[in-house]
């Protein structure tokens, strides 16, 4: 019995490392084709305020899945069109939800270094390095290290060739996936996707599945297949501390009216101690220490700390979170910008009327933005400020000697989290683990923020994403790029999860 | 014997006090002429680089020292001209040097309320009470609570009218100085008098004196024949903390990457206690305690601190120095100015690659810009700092995880302070006492700094500043005025200096 188990693991094991000698195989004779299609979705401009372009992309886009034999359609919003379709295996006992999008980040073209960014240019290596234009029409192989240049390269055209080109890749094996497979194109996602929650209710028969993955995002630094299973959540909030009504002289009133400015670098100092670690009461509640298996996944992430420290120019981390994985399962206090008065050429002696600084906080699972924030209200409180909505008037600067303000300054995200031993989670990384031969990178959680948690937390079942490009792709900057072995590596993947 | 020494102090103070109302006697016979000589002196445009005009104003000067009987001349230097004048008095034993200045502020004419900054503009009172203009031609009496609107009209062509006034009014009574007069008349103050110091050496006879007695700036507000004793001086500095070598992602790196304005914050706390108490070590140093007649002249100073505290909508002082005459006695670290990365609509989610807080430290006599701005460092080596000069390189960001720089940003001025049991000092507030039946009020140092101060330290003998005008004055802005009433007084002031 324990002989037969291992031989049906085995076997399939040796299934699945076919699997990405099969993808690699079929990509040999398609590499142009695979390219060809996805310039050719890149050439179309997708600037989501670009309506008759983005209905273009839209349109396209239903006729590339239609091919493939997803039953696809668009779905009306208030916004842009979702574009959908659904793929139905006969006797799949699984639905997957793959969501991409083909919208992009608005572009300067001024900024690129080729003429648009909506003519895909392909290099031969990194621009940074110099590396040459190639003519794409007379080129008959690619190389691994080779880039392509165009807006959405990267973010996030690329997957969605990835999935349509596995599908093909399985199919001229007479091989299908194993799933039902939904996939819905979003064309607002770098407008914060206003019109996904919504079309849950719409269209809730079309959004059901057992595991949404989210092809989206780098890879790894490292370059390996990924996995992730959460992102922190996030919340700004604009924190002031009132001054006199106007600046006033320094020499005239220097030690006697209070400095605003003095007064915000103290309540920061008292928010946080100098390891890092924030002092706000009940910050870190209810998170609970990681688990053994959680601390190994953690630990099993190849970052090379070393050599991001070097690239900031920086000579240590935070003394409380030396690790970056752990520093990321955290939520953050952070100081994203301060001001008051002026610095160099305009300062004056004064003593300013106000200081600010910009905070921001990421969130994790357990931490609820409105929650930190009531806590970081009563920390303010604790140091002997008197809190107000707006400017203070005469009779509150009269009665208070400690004024501030804490303004939440635009909608909080959540974090959202896969549990990294959900059932359907655990058959993707062994299925990617087989492809590759190796297991893929594992992150327990994002230290960023990505706008589709909501969806996530509307929908109610598992979600992980599964980055497929390359780390250094210049994403939502100029010069956007995919680097090409990254993505048939990302296409291989793509077979993995569809047959896992 | 006691009661022949009471007859003289009595009949002293009964000739003082005739001064008061020999001047004003005066005064009302010759309003419209003192004013006329005033306006017309307005007239002539005076902003430092305006050479031109430079020349006329220091034209007409030497003209109206001449004619009241000083040996007048131009002191020619790498600059504008200083006008000097001496007035020899047969048998005096003193000799005083009178210090006011005829260049004026820059003006932008356009904020104004009237057509030209130099053509002055009466009016039955305050600009902003909405006071009608009066026509100057046709008057032939004015209100003390009249104002004449041009710019120096205060500060300080006002004063230099003041003590040609007060000559004349001596005259007219067959008086004269007890003194001999010298006066400097500066033509590059408000461009911090780059030409006075070198003069010294230049045309040293001429500065020789028993007391220097500056003529600028305004009483204390409560509107009271007013000498101050000193001014605090001013260093100011850029504190800078230096964190990755440009903003990297709040969300990517937040928790692991130190955020250079937290540490700018914990660091600028660390300065000052909660008290606005500075905690650099040896800050304090050499400041020996108040002594008693110390004390009560700063007690007896009229400050309307309620009034002053609601203007400027603070509803206490800083708890160490709840006096505001106290607070000035003693050294400040100011934060004038904060900033890191951007606030508001310009914010990004960002650990800032650096922040930096603008600091002035006014200064007392006990205590040197040097050494004050090495105990600064000493401080800031103390929380654990490297400190640079300029931007730290890759070599020195790999070693230190803490780099701050601290960079002197203008040249110090220091701080001067004449004791006020000065026997000329003591000479002159009994002259003004006696000339008013009340003492003035006693300032033993402003809180600002003057440009004057290093000329003070050159010349070597005892300083005091006799303000004249009315501190409500606009100076150095736009609507800059003179309040008749004050500018009156001030010639009775300037008299009682004269035979003091």
């Amino acid at each position: 019995m324990r002989i037969a188990v291992l031989l049906i693991a085995l076997l399939a094991a040796s299934a699945q490392a076919d699997l990405r000698t099969l993808v690699t195989s079929w990509l040999d004779g398609h590499q142009k084709q695979v390219l060809d299609e996805l310039v050719q979705l890149l050439s179309i401009p997708n600037v989501a305020a670009d309506h008759p372009n983005i209905g273009r992309n839209a349109e396209r886009l239903q006729q590339m899945l239609t091919a493939r034999g997803f039953r696809a359609e668009l779905l009306e919003t208030a916004g842009n069109p979702l574009v959908y379709g659904d793929l139905r295996v006969p006797g799949a006992t699984r639905t997957l939800l793959l969501y991409c999008h083909y919208d992009g980040q608005p572009v300067d073209p001024a900024q690129w270094k080729q003429p648009s960014p909506f003519t895909p240019v392909l290099r031969r290596g990194r621009l940074e390095d110099g590396a040459p234009i190639v003519d794409f029409a007379s080129v008959t192989r690619v190389d691994p290290d080779w880039r392509l240049y165009a807006r959405s390269a990267s973010d996030d055209k690329a997957p969605i060739v990835a999935v349509l080109a596995a599908i093909d890749a399985l199919k001229s094996a007479g091989r299908a996936p194993s799933s039902n497979i939904r996939i819905v194109l979003d064309g607002e996602e770098e407008a914060s996707s206003p019109s996904l929650v919504p079309a849950i209710a719409r269209y809730r028969d079309r959004f059901r599945a057992d595991m949404m993955i989210i092809l989206d995002g780098p890879t790894h630094p490292s370059g390996r297949p990924t996995v992730v299973y959460g992102a922190r959540g996030i919340v700004t909030a604009d924190l002031t501390v009132y001054g006199p009504v106007s600046g006033v002289h320094s020499g005239n009133y220097g030690n006697w009216i209070p400095n605003p400015a003095q007064r915000l670098a103290a309540l920061l100092a008292s928010m946080k101690d100098e390891n890092g670690r924030v002092k706000v009461d009940g910050f870190y509640d209810g998170i609970a220490p990681l688990a053994a298996a959680e601390k190994a996944m953690i630990a099993a992430v190849p970052d090379d700390s070393a050599q991001v420290l070097r690239a900031f120019g920086v000579a240590a981390p935070e003394a409380a979170f030396p690790q970056l994985q752990q520093a990321l399962q955290y939520p953050t206090l952070n100081i994203r910008g301060l001001v008051s008065a002026h610095v160099g050429s305009g300062a004056r002696t004064i003593i300013p009327d106000r200081a600010t600084a910009a905070l921001d906080l990421r969130l994790v699972k357990e931490t609820l933005p409105e929650d930190l924030v009531k806590k970081l209200r009563a920390h303010i409180e604790k140091q002997g400020f008197h809190l107000v909505d707006g400017e203070p008037d005469a009779a509150t600067r009269a009665q208070y000697s400690r004024i501030a303000s804490l303004k939440v300054s635009a909608p909080p995200l959540r974090a959202f989290r896969t549990p990294p031993d959900d059932p359907q989670a655990r058959a993707l990384v062994a299925a990617i683990t087989a492809a590759y031969g190796a297991p893929p990178v594992e992150l327990r959680t994002l230290g960023g923020t990505v706008p589709i948690a909501p969806f996530i937390q509307a929908v109610g079942f598992p979600a992980v994403l599964v980055p497929l490009v390359n780390f250094d792709n210049n994403q939502h900057e100029e010069n956007e790029n995919l680097r090409l072995g990254t993505f048939f590596d990302g296409i291989v993947t793509v077979a993995a999860l569809l047959e896992m």
